[in-house]
């Protein structure tokens, strides 16, 4: 229905792009926030039919969707308030020393935008993590325009959302190119993008062959460029010995909710759970089973993603080894994932790398291992992932600090005694993970510090007041936090 | 004179590390600001006998070796001074709403080590980028265990300063496998450093061809990690016209200085001059050319430095459209740099590459622009560098925005009438720069940023306060500032 961007409009776009980032770069920080208020509104504005055409398109129930838009404004609002806050700039200031030998000059030092951003939305996430979601709203914030590539599976709702951004970067009297979005089934279209001299980074959401390949185009570029990829994560849960011994029925009336949630789509949809064998990981087991059967089977986002889940489903079922714990009592229809419980022992699972993939989707792999010491090798064993939960008492924790030691290397966000399905919007949050969750553990997609994977620092040394940035003059006139002198202050330099 | 070693080694040392890691991560930042006052203890404690071991290696003057070693000094004791206060580790926490729906779970984030660093040391530093540098001490810092490789320039004296690390280790009754040194001439034993499983991050200062090597290397892998290579950088310097017209001698005398400053061997040695043809660059070039003449040839850190200098060097001269303006009036003697200035014009340097590469050694290259619309277009096409000068009044300045911001674009350090020569060491230093200054402009090799490089967020959602980390704990015992929800603060949570 869209056609694909020619490689001479991706041309015209990424100009469009760099001359509007001559201007958009200079405006101030409030400014800024007020585009990004002005496309929440706009994103509002939209109304039911937004609401309409994405259900079409993902096969998301309305009220999901509706949380997800909100969530969605939340974001752009938040992000807004925190691009003016300002303490995401890491304003620093030493004043100089005249008598020191040499002369130690002034040196102010604060982040400025890296330049237009690529970014590729998500499929299971129409909104949060799509056109105007964390990515563009973190590039707009850091002071970059952005470039948006549409999802084929959600184009329309993408059309839709791209025009509201259009209608507020017009009412704030910017130019066009601070927001751009195009088309593009084919594998050229992102490569050109990636690829295109004045893309300065790349944010994508979604799978590992996906992510990689942009990480590893954007590497091989004569001028490298920073890639956020958010790849895959199976969010491993690890049940603790004590706890379990207190709480299995509990904690796996707890799971089975978690595991089935949007019928598996979520980025950390918990598809491992780690216990050691006995009877009380018998009952957890056996209780999760008797939930997860009766748990109907649902659209999944589109076609493609229903046969992967199939497909990736049939394979971990095949692998030796492999037992049922349950699978839904209930038919699925077309395009329905069906949920799915299997199990192993820990040897099999440490041997057998085909059961540490992603099955996208609402399966979960429990994994009985002998002891302690296999579960921690276990956790050893994991990639790197979004989240990684501990069910457990404190005692466990005391008493097994080799195998939480273990269990935190694999992860960017750490959960003790929840469920790692829910991503709350805040600045504390971490929505990032080693490799292969994501191409960089040291940023996060959620939270404004998501801004700083599209900035970088610029020292300004000997540089008189009038002339420095607001930020970074004597008279702090925009009030933001400032390490001064090693000190952190809010104060004017005197 | 010392053996390579070999890939059994290596595997032992990144073993060693690894295990010394699990006990390292666990101490507290006091604990590692006190490792590192106790190296620097120890290298202080080297006394005479390291200075001529490393003159005799590197051919720098007595005075240049004792100050570079206080340098270093001072950077162990500041960089542990930033790593007790803890601003780096980005504390932040969001606390519990439960009134909210769904409820918000209290969150909690800091930096963590990422784990073992292997450091590449720079053959033009022996002391401040090498065994016990920036590099190393970040890391140590940041709660990683170090792997050096020792520069194949210096062995000797990479040996006495791992040996004082070796000592100040033990001293604080650390693992040995906190600080391992390896020597290695061969390609085989970085490229088994960077491949290895245990490997987590890596520290480069040098040579393009080396860095970007150790980039590929580390980006092929099956799990990627980051590389923060340092490496080329000509330090392109502007002469704005309205300041030529009133200070072209003046400012002549000033570079004749920093272009041969340590035989042109620093990172940031200015190599490119742009300033708009006429009487007044005419000016400045004559007592460029004048001081140039004057100046002695000196001897260069090793032979292939000098050889790569001689070669780099003619075949600069030989390009069309080359003049040359100096060549130090006095004979070079083995291994001398000969101080050279050339010029070209605007047009024959936006269109011959050559003209754009390092020539690491006392050359400069006077680039003699049409006019500012000139000046401009040659700013957008030089590589990424760690610094860009402006010598410029006020005025320059205002009437020639479009030319500073391009010149911003391109560096880490910006400067207003000075010389790039001279790093600070202190927290507003960015010490880094776009490709191919460096491989992520996002992050700085000098001030206590510098530890960022090696640490990665971890979230830590709904943990009981006596479980988390002192740093993140309610009371706030290590009293560091921490952003409670959204707002700075120095104070316990209530």
């Amino acid at each position: 229905m869209f056609k694909d961007a020619t490689i001479t409009q991706i041309d015209e776009v990424m100009k469009s792009a760099q001359a509007a980032f001559r201007v958009y770069r200079k405006i101030s920080l409030k400014e800024r926030a007020e585009l990004m208020r002005a496309i929440a509104r706009e994103m509002e504005a939209l109304g039911d039919e937004l609401i309409r055409v994405a259900g079409e398109e993902t096969h998301l129930p309305e009220a999901r969707l509706r949380g997800e838009r909100a969530r969605t404004i939340y974001q752009l609002n938040s992000y807004a308030d925190a691009c003016e806050r300002g303490d995401w700039l890491e304003a620093r200031i030493d004043t100089a020393v005249a008598d020191k030998a040499p002369p130690k000059p002034d040196i102010r030092k604060m982040l400025v935008p890296l330049g237009p951003v690529v970014v590729f939305g998500a499929s299971n996430f129409p909104f949060a993590y799509s056109t105007a979601g964390g990515d563009t709203a973190t590039a707009l914030a850091a002071g970059c325009p952005v470039i948006v590539k549409a999802h084929p599976a959600h184009p329309q709702t993408s059309e839709l959302v791209a025009g509201a951004i259009h209608k507020a970067v017009a009412a704030c009297q910017l130019p066009e190119g601070v927001f751009s979005h195009v088309h593009g089934q084919s594998f050229e279209v992102g490569e050109a993008l990636v690829n295109h001299r004045y893309t300065k980074a790349v944010g994508f959401t979604g799978s590992f062959t996906g992510g990689k390949q942009l990480f590893d185009w954007a590497n091989q570029r004569k001028e490298p460029i920073p890639v956020f990829a958010e790849m895959s994560s199976i969010n491993p849960v690890f049940l603790m010995p004590e706890k379990m011994a207190v709480a299995a029925a509990e904690t796996a009336r707890q799971y089975a909710g978690s595991i089935t949630l949007g019928v598996g789509q979520f980025c950390t949809n918990p598809g491992l759970l780690i216990g050691v064998e006995g009877s009380d990981l018998d009952q957890f087991i056996a209780v999760l089973g008797a939930e997860v059967k009766t748990i109907a089977p649902a659209a999944m986002l589109h076609e493609g993603i229903c046969k992967n889940y199939v497909s990736k489903r049939d394979e971990a079922l095949k692998q030796s080894g492999v037992e049922v714990v349950a699978i839904s009592g209930i038919e699925p229809q077309d395009n329905q994932g069906i949920p799915t419980v299997v199990a192993v022992n820990g040897d099999t699972f440490i041997n057998n790398s085909v059961l540490h993939q992603e099955v996208f989707g609402p399966y979960s792999l429990v994994i009985k291992c002998k002891d302690i010491a296999q579960m921690t090798e276990v956790a050893r064993h994991i990639e790197g992932q979004l989240t990684a939960t501990l069910m457990a008492t404190d005692e466990d924790i005391k008493n097994h600090q080799a195998l939480v030691d273990a269990v935190q290397d694999l992860c960017g966000r750490f959960i003790l005694n929840g469920v790692p399905t829910g991503v709350e919007v805040c600045l504390s949050m971490h929505h990032g993970g080693p490799f292969p969750s994501t191409t960089d553990a040291r940023f996060t997609s959620v939270g404004a510090d998501a801004i700083k994977r599209f900035a970088r620092p610029v020292a300004y040394q000997n540089w008189s007041d009038s002339l420095l940035p607001d930020e970074l003059k004597n008279g702090n006139p925009l009030h933001i936090w400032r390490t001064v002198n090693d000190v952190l202050s809010q104060e004017p330099v005197v």
